[in-house]
């Protein structure tokens, strides 16, 4: 059966697990949210404590201009209070964000923000590509491999943070909990602007 | 009769003239672009030398953050050579407009980006609001008034700048005309962002 974008979404609010989980869990439990809940408790892909649920209005605006001046990216990122807004550790997490936009040249903040055609029109093409040989089950196996690499290049919390060195190849989603355990405040990449010239 | 935005647009791209001077020539002319041109020359509202064909394709990104770190923006400057792309009036021309558009909160660049159904939307309050005693013909001198006053305060190259002791009360056109006169290049402002925390 195939499950609407909205009832993953909800899913994701509830749990905090990622897309790809949720729509698979939503789809082995026939669209009942319940039970898709029950799945994820089980896999372990729900997380106990769901710190996405209090509300990020604080934060900072992060930005970075590429020395010769052609590249340049704002971010904006929330926090809960205004003290953890002013900590040194936030502001350079903000600034790093804007780096790493500016280089890595993101698309969406996070795979929610993936419009649902897109998704689909990515996926088909990597339906297409699969050998057709192959038997129907491993073709989609393998599509939705390409698919889960291709987000992982276009979607910012899923990109591993342009300086390797600094941050041993960790994701941005990663870098932003481990603020946020730090912090113990919720973090959020709301948002980003990213111009080039003439692009 | 009523002209269509497009045309509206082609005859503000031939030659220069503003939006609503394009929307009142062509009304006139009965739709009629060559008449509406010459109803423009006449009137010396379309420009003898249109810069604006010449390529823009160089320029520089403009930043900047509000010291509080709440509200940020991001503006792309176009030139047409790296020369001046590199010129430091250029420079804080972009840096002037960043900091404008952080405290302006600008909508749009220019008029014509502004969407026909939020355009015709303001009319139509505008129009309601205008005394109903009096003529239609008055009533919609008003509204056209009062929508050229909006325009003021929604589009950035409308706006006067924030600065107002060192810019004199000019408007963003008329700083990015000054400064396409002194480089002799075609200064474009392509696009900004504009992040506030929380907004």
């Amino acid at each position: 059966m195939s499950v609407s974008a909205q009832d993953v979404k909800a899913l994701r609010d509830r749990t905090g697990a990622g897309m790809m989980e949720c729509k698979g869990a939503l789809e082995e439990a026939g669209g009942d949210a319940e039970k898709a809940v029950e799945l994820l408790r089980v896999r372990g892909q729900a997380k106990a404590a769901k710190r996405g649920e209090r509300q990020a209005a604080e934060g900072t605006i992060g930005h970075y201009v590429h020395f010769n001046g052609r590249v340049g990216a704002l971010v904006e990122i929330n926090c809960e209070t205004d003290f953890v807004a002013r900590n040194e550790e936030f502001l350079n997490f903000a600034r790093e964000i804007a780096v790493h936009v500016a280089s890595a040249a993101p698309r969406w903040v996070s795979e929610d923000d993936v419009p649902d055609d897109e998704l689909a029109r990515e996926r088909t093409i990597f339906e297409q590509q699969a050998d057709s040989d192959k038997p129907e089950e491993v073709r989609k196996k393998i599509a939705e491999g390409r698919l889960r690499k291709w987000l992982e290049e276009v979607v910012l919390l899923d990109q591993k943070h342009v300086n390797a060195d600094r941050h041993e190849g960790r994701t941005i989603e990663q870098l932003r909990a481990d603020l946020s355990a730090k912090t113990g405040e919720n973090v959020v990449i709301r948002r980003f602007a990213r111009f080039a010239v003439g692009e």
